[in-house]
């Protein structure tokens, strides 16, 4: 299981700033759609340059424009980009093409998916990198999670292709050690706690311990 | 009916360049996902600074974080902001409060949304400004077009709620007409023009003459 840290609502300098006391314990560094849209990709670039051993991953939730948004985000730095599972085919090849050149990853979103299953099975064909079960922050609020769809796929891919985001915290992340994901996204459990170190080490002990004994 | 100019493959400079010869056949400036990926909001406001009483539309695209994004894209001056028809009931929610906030407009997307009929009929509640069919880029250099859905969505709803987007070209322009979508959005036709001005004036007499005489 690798810990992806979400940074959504902080300024690039925000997250370097973070970075300083999370960078130990964080395994993927998300720069999250908001802070993409608000500085543009150059945010990737500032962050990988300073962290260029680490995976960073451009929440870009392409859905259309796939060879030029996803080039943009390999370019700019990113290990990983994002592409929704609403994307028509075409767009999903056009994604993993770009992958393919730039020796990169991609990571589908299924974000607001409702059939699970037709879906995964509409993706197979793309050889993506990692699916990703997501329920919006926008519902997360309401106490919507993403355990049910993630027992789906669970039984429908490999361990090591699965993804789950969606208020990720303590409580829900023992309801998900089970089904072993091998990534897991944490937002705002991390990056709006007073103390984000502590919030970290809390996630990461329970995945199994420090970074370097994986 | 409106002409809606998409820039995507622009930088906001080239954007302001190219408005230099087109500002008086543009009824809206769109600043394309892409570019907004590659720059941020800020190049909303360089354009909006520049032509404040032209409306500015961001295909900002939100389908989470709603709050945050619809507001990040108003504050810097958009008088439109663009939502996914695949959001959440609650993500669309937040949209309209925010355009509410800032008295400002939402267009919902309906990019690779199979079922018009029954997604017009979730979205009516939320009382959202334009309803935009859309073919994605990446289907429409494989010849399919916005028409059959235009059809659809316009048994539907109110033709002043209608925008349509998609490769359009002179041709599809003529079969789209006896519709009277309120908004046509024309992208590469007239942004990867030799002639962007020829080009933007063919479609507007297309459209019924030029601005002034609406």
């Amino acid at each position: 299981m690798k810990l992806q840290i979400a940074f959504d609502l902080f300024s690039s300098d925000d997250v370097l700033k973070a970075l300083k006391e999370l960078h130990d314990l964080v395994d993927i560094i998300e720069i999250g759609t908001p802070l993409l849209l608000r500085e543009g990709v150059q945010a990737v670039t500032k962050v990988k340059n300073k962290y260029p051993d680490f995976s960073v991953l451009a929440d870009m939730k392409i859905i259309d424009g796939a060879a030029v948004e996803a080039s943009m985000a390999f370019e700019a730095g990113a290990d990983i980009v994002t592409v929704l599972a609403h994307a028509e085919e075409k767009t999903l090849e056009n994604v993993k093409n770009a992958a393919i050149k730039f020796k990169q990853k991609v990571m589908v979103d299924f974000i607001t998916i409702r059939d699970i299953q037709n879906t995964v099975q509409r993706l197979e064909n793309h050889d993506l990198d990692y699916f990703c079960i997501h329920t919006a922050h926008d519902t997360t609020v309401d106490g919507k999670t993403p355990i049910d769809d993630l027992k789906r796929i669970h039984s429908l891919i490999n361990v090591e292709k699965i993804a789950v985001a969606g208020g990720l915290n303590p409580d829900l992340l023992k309801t998900i050690q089970p089904y072993h994901p091998e990534i897991v996204v944490v937002g705002s459990f991390i990056t709006r706690a007073k103390r984000m170190r502590a919030s970290a080490v809390t996630i990461k002990e329970m995945m199994g311990g420090i970074k370097e004994q994986w």
